[in-house]
């Protein structure tokens, strides 16, 4: 038995929003079970407060909470309301390479960021005369060859994890858990490793 | 002499990507100055590697050092290319957060979250059959009037920190500093009034 089989893994990701989110939630937690993680959750919903702004300090505190709790992330970062992944995911991924836990992330848009970027701008990116790769906003578009903003992409490698597209082909559809699953798989191989 | 005299802050935004980003960033340095505080940056860009992938990595390793080596941030949270912050600017504010230093942000947008994407799906946001505040695409909407996601608004206002935005009125143009210097300034009492 590794030491992996009762780590705890934070759940990151827009399905909250969504509107089968429910659902897949469960899904993802049902999938992390099978590979042998703890999906950590909060406990504590009973006491939320009644208003807005209150309630909205309340579930941040609790989130904070579950994430210093859990030994690992895995983070759906596939583009939320627009070219980048959802703001949210990307502070709690953020937190926990701060606090230096392995992270994990998928993305169900095979595409690069600048490649998204470069098709809502009709394919018109470019490097400019100022030796810069701007799109027609004028707006510099970074060129890595990530799934998105260097700091998720890049803080995710430092920490051992992967994160996770499809190989080419469509955007896949949000209830199309592959790319979770090869997050879970690559966790297990990582904290297998770890362990042996 | 107050302690904060010396404090290094950490300036997150996104305007390495704008058209004017230099002129912009130099100005916020030159501002944090007289506000007393020194403007963290990395200093060691001699090196970056030339491969797409490998210097996003690099940068993105840069980025942290000065993070840990930051006392506080301050994070440009206007909407980015979208209806929210930068993504490489939330994960950011929210290593930062997990690192407990005070984060303050700014957005030159006045509105709430909610009030965004209203105003994107044409007003039609409301309290749907599952009593659920959904848009027309039926995504739930966050609705805590906050600037933002709860996990940037609420993460800031846990360590003391505030959100500036206009108090109503248009988007205040990019080169329009006034919320950074409401952050400095609000920055500036809290460390003051821990030092005295």
């Amino acid at each position: 038995m590794s030491q992996g089989k009762n780590m705890k893994v934070y759940l990151a990701g827009p399905e909250v929003f969504f509107a089968n989110g429910e659902t897949l939630i469960q899904r993802k937690r049902a999938l992390t079970l099978q590979y042998g993680f703890h999906p950590n959750i909060w406990m504590g919903d009973a006491e939320i407060p009644d208003d807005k702004f209150g309630s909205g300090l309340y579930i941040s505190a609790a989130n904070e909470v579950v994430m210093r709790d859990s030994d690992f992330v895995i983070a759906n970062i596939t583009p939320f309301r627009g070219f980048a992944a959802d703001v949210g995911t990307s502070f709690e991924l953020g937190f926990m390479c701060a606090l230096n836990r392995p992270a994990f992330a998928y993305s169900n848009d095979p595409r690069h960021y600048e490649e998204r970027i470069a098709g809502h701008f009709g394919g018109t990116l470019a490097v400019r005369e100022d030796g810069v790769f701007r799109a027609d906003d004028g707006q510099m578009v970074e060129y890595h060859d990530m799934a998105d903003n260097l700091m998720l992409d890049g803080g995710i490698a430092a920490r051992g994890g992967i994160v996770a597209r499809p190989k080419s082909g469509p955007l896949l559809p949000a209830d199309d858990l592959s790319m979770f699953e090869e997050c879970l798989s690559a966790a297990r191989r990582f904290f297998d490793g770890k362990s042996q």
